[in-house]
């Protein structure tokens, strides 16, 4: 095992105006895992109702994504989320979320995941984050991700995860609420003082931003024509991030700008299709594709 | 001469959170010249009241600026605009406008004007830029910029003004609204297909694409800490662009890359100070010094 994901499995509705998904495969875990199994060997720690299927569980396993993380709660429902999304792929409208088996979530990790060299928190409960940290014997290279919700209700708890965290991922409105920041190189400035000696602020379409040891590294977005449905771009962008990173086996800088081209380039597929559809049949020689692209679009000469 | 601008010369009147100025010298050929003056031998083509000051008309020409096709009418006050920016830099409010003596502008290019091999059409009405472009003997390179205005009021002429350009300027607001489309790509394609070979779609704070010849480019904003007052940012960008053009002498994908960075780099000294005076000030070391941090920031391997 090189890298376990602890975050959310959902079935997720999700309307956009390319169309309407119901109860498809989604969740925060979900879209880190396929991007990350592209890179190394993952595993997943969640909980599922009986309402997660064996074809997600294939679907998943076939991956190469180990599942033995994975809690099924025998008559329960798995977390549900359903959204809707205007013309404007960046205003997302939420219509539901019902918590369901995730309201209890208590993450098991099984002793061959505790090995493990890298470890993403995905967003959850502080609380959790950190009971996950206690479990490894020695400290993985960690990554956290947060949103609004813990930010304003958990801020001590949050604060103790990011003194704990190597990396730190989260989108440019939840930088400035973490700082009470508006301009983003404060808030990366004031949040990096707390401890991730890498933060990254995704900015959806208009690319993300990387802070580490005083440098900074602007990765561009993939253009893309087709914005079929935005749901998991961010978690996929971790997990192209992450993946890079456990292969590298490094932090060092090269490595972290490299991450964030892949993060941005997995992202870009996520959002071409409805819910896993285009991740979960994704290669890496794509990747790289893309990846070759990307890096023709930013080019440019030094002066 | 080796490039000449049409556009205004203003005088505005600004408040941002960071303070106010008043009746300080401002307009779409101001800003660019300013820029341009960097990189080549400058002259612009505008009118202006008795309250342009010998002030105003020094600053310039000691940037040497030729200020021969701007036209002085007596008892005219120049053209004046009233804004004001809440903490969200991209919102901006308009509070006054006074064509005054812009709104009889009728340009008159001084002989010495018309072998400049570069032209920059800022935004004004599309007759006029059409008027402009006949007195040139041989047709310069040209660029243009637009506004919503004339999109609207006169989109016929606009379009001739498109067909006779090489390069157009446009904010992604303004590439949705001339295009009907909301994605920027299919907006991109739809604009391109109507003459300019070059298109640069600026997106403030987020940076500029390129779209020439079915390749593209894109190029982040050097990000600042401050943002004083983005007003003229945008003119800021062009001229830095066409400086970086008319310098180079061609429009080869390379300069093409290069100029989006000095232009992207123009613009943000521009937003450091008030009105002018960041760029009143600026050398082109400065400006050379800074492509080199955004290089730096831009920077990545190949996969």
């Amino acid at each position: 095992m090189d890298l376990v994901i602890v975050g959310s499995v959902a079935l997720d509705t999700i309307e956009t105006p390319r169309g309407k998904v119901e109860r498809a495969l989604g969740g925060s875990a979900v879209y880190a895992s396929l991007a990350t199994s592209l890179f190394c060997r993952t595993g997943i720690v969640g909980v599922v109702g009986e309402d997660f299927t064996d074809d997600h569980r294939r679907l998943l396993e076939g991956r190469g994504i180990d599942l033995s993380g994975l809690e099924s709660v025998a008559g329960g429902r798995t977390f549900f989320w359903q959204g809707r999304y205007g013309a404007d792929p960046n205003e997302r409208e939420t219509i539901t979320t019902e918590l369901n088996v995730f309201e209890r979530f208590r993450p098991r990790l099984p002793e061959a995941f505790l090995g493990a060299g890298h470890l993403f928190l995905g967003n959850i409960d502080p609380e959790l984050q950190l009971l996950v940290l206690d479990r490894f014997p020695e400290r993985p290279v960690t990554a956290c991700d947060t949103m609004n919700y813990w930010i304003e209700s958990k801020p001590e708890r949050l604060r103790d995860v990011l003194e704990r965290s190597d990396i730190l991922f989260v989108n440019d409105g939840e930088a400035r609420q973490l700082s009470g920041e508006t301009n983003l190189l404060r808030a990366a400035r004031s949040i990096s003082a707390w401890g991730p000696r890498v933060l990254v602020i995704k900015k959806g379409e208009h690319g993300a931003h990387l802070f580490a040891r005083g440098e900074g590294f602007i990765a561009p977005a993939f253009p893309l024509e087709d914005v079929v449905d935005p749901t998991g771009a961010g978690d996929t962008f971790a997990g192209g991030f992450m993946g890079a990173i456990a292969a590298a086996g490094s932090l060092e800088d090269e490595d972290l700008r490299r991450a964030m081209v892949f993060g941005a380039v997995a992202a870009s597929f996520t959002c071409e299709r409805f819910s896993v559809e285009r991740l979960a049949g994704l290669t890496i020689e794509e990747i790289r594709e893309r990846y070759d692209r990307l890096a023709a679009l930013a080019r440019f000469a030094r002066d």
